[in-house]
């Protein structure tokens, strides 16, 4: 049994730059969140890092997010008041009170929010979240996969605007209530989703994901710190695949319904000149094409990093000229069973392509 | 002080022509909810009727009323079960019961929601309503006119979806979120209001409005029964000018965002032959020109009813060939205020026009 452990500067340090990583383009940078938390760390409010493991069955867990548009949660930020707000309302509701808070979202400004909220409302933060990577739609969490309920949530805007979906449909009524309330608060909102027990933690999340990105983090950080390649380091840290090594020609970006959407088109150079790869995103990269076809598709981890760096490229700051290198990520299990691709393969998201995982081996 | 009384079977069927004709085109033709209150009546489910003035100055008065498109509550309609769910819903969100039930519009089919909730609940409607008419949105209600708080809503659809708006920032933002959730939800939804104390609903609704459609209604089934005009009976009684008589030649009509939107064109016929009048609607009749210039607006009452029978003809059913009056009625003085008209006067319907009442003699 792992004992909880106080979160240090490194390790938010490590987990902004791995989210990120994790965030398979969306999620929204973790900079101003970081920049955030790194603040209420200065005033003295420690959060500790609970195992999931160690969770009662019947512990109350609080899982909290942000969600929207990614460019817009750039401009327009929710801060860890209005966070904590969306959890202190739940317990209202429920007439209960949570004993630990849980992540929605690994990749990218979402693996800080709980921690925001835990600095104010002094609890601790489950290892553990619903994705194990960014998706942008509620019903492609590991929760919907495995059909626990959808509600209740709540939601909290910059504003007084506050609301609780008591009761919905199913997880696909959720999002689209959601989602609209969302868009009205101009594509951005703060929002406590169901609360679950410790065992349905236990049993229905993608395990210690905050460590992944700490440990994400340290690689990156540490290949850069011995002049080495980042992206190399990565890879050979996360079992990945490097797909593609090319300049950014062409971005095709829309903030729409709540989501940004469009594609990415990147010119191959060295190794790959003379080849194009293509991207589509909604808020997260969702499919990539060479020359015309399927290289590779969520729920693989498709990620766009810097070559030199090995920071992440969001959908919302990817512009031309940038010189990039595509990588996947191998994806948690239960997002490639079958319930886990009704969920989120590419049928998911409106594309008529089975998945087929580029860590099969075998080629498109 | 008035002695509450039962409503008759007579009581809902003048309530349903009178309602109607209120409901200046919008609100929806009261029609299935009468054949549903007659079921209810039929039993045995009484629902007594309350004057406002004995209310209690803390009585707790929910507030209930449909939301959505006249063209789609046609044919998508809540039921008296979702109506009272509302209701069960802010109860047990407030953590108190309510003591009565009064109307958020006394125009259309809201006219008989509180009633089909109160058949139900077991409790009291009262005479009363926030609009003394029918209007496309919640900020254009008497409450919102005498700035009484607009939260918490609740809002309940024919599925299992349920939303509790808990805090809005003002009016216009609770009607922004609440139209968008109703506009998921396909355009229709069962919303119970913001809960209104007893002296609030005396000192801040259209008092006596429920008495008042049933007069109309009774005053049309008595002109018809003496085969006599009932427009000119209904003028008559309630004070009204004729403004038109013609027939329909063209109608626009879009279902968008939640709401009815278009225009419809009149020909003249007898006396008005030769002149057109044009009609632009907003779920309701919002204003009249005549050849071309204003001759009546929102906050007046403008009703297009049948010419032979005097009934009203909604936004949704007006059709080539109709032959109609166009009257007006006069607006209760709280509509036509200084504030008032910042609520419901033209300009907030997007009309570049002062407000000039056609009672007050002038021509425009």
């Amino acid at each position: 049994m792992a004992k909880p452990r106080p979160m240090t500067d490194a390790d938010y340090e490590a987990l902004a730059l791995g989210a990120w990583i994790l965030g398979t383009g969306g999620g929204g940078d973790p900079y101003h969140s970081l920049l955030e938390m790194r603040t209420l760390a200065r005033e003295g409010r420690t959060v500790w890092l609970l195992d999931p493991l160690d969770l009662e069955d019947d512990a109350l867990v609080a899982v909290v997010g942000q969600m929207g548009a990614p460019l817009v949660i750039q401009e327009k930020m929710t801060d860890a008041h209005v966070m904590a707000e969306t959890i202190r309302l739940m317990e209202r509701h429920l007439g209960r009170r949570f004993t630990a808070i849980a992540l929605w979202e690994i990749g990218g400004n979402n693996a800080f929010q709980p921690f925001l909220a835990a600095a104010l409302l002094d609890l601790p933060v489950v290892d553990a979240d619903a994705m194990g990577r960014a998706f942008p739609q509620a019903d492609m969490t590991t929760f919907a996969i495995c059909d626990l309920p959808s509600y209740p949530w709540t939601m909290v805007d910059i504003r007084r605007n506050t609301i609780v979906f008591v009761e919905a449909e199913d997880w696909y009524w959720m999002e689209r209530m959601t989602r609209k309330a969302c868009t009205v608060f101009g594509s951005v909102a703060a929002t406590c989703k169901a609360p679950r027990t410790g065992r349905e933690i236990k049993e229905c999340t993608i395990l210690h994901t905050v460590s992944k990105a700490i440990r994400i983090g340290h690689v990156v950080q540490h290949a850069r710190a011995r002049h080495g390649d980042p992206v190399a380091a990565l890879l050979a840290s996360e079992g990945g695949l490097r797909l593609f090594h090319g300049k950014v020609t062409d971005v095709y970006r829309r903030t729409t319904e709540g989501y940004l959407r469009g594609s990415a088109e990147i010119e191959g150079l060295q190794e790959d000149r003379g080849s194009t790869f293509v991207l589509d995103f909604q808020n997260e990269f969702v499919i990539g094409r060479q020359d015309g076809t399927v290289r590779v598709t969520a729920p693989d981890l498709i990620c766009v990093l810097d070559s030199v760096s090995g920071d992440a490229i969001g959908t919302e700051t990817l512009r031309y000229g940038q010189r990039v290198t595509v990588v996947a990520l191998p994806a948690p299990p239960l997002l490639v069973s079958e319930k886990g691709l009704q969920h989120v393969g590419p049928r998911a998201f409106g594309y008529d392509v089975n998945f087929r995982s580029v860590f099969d081996g075998a080629a498109w």
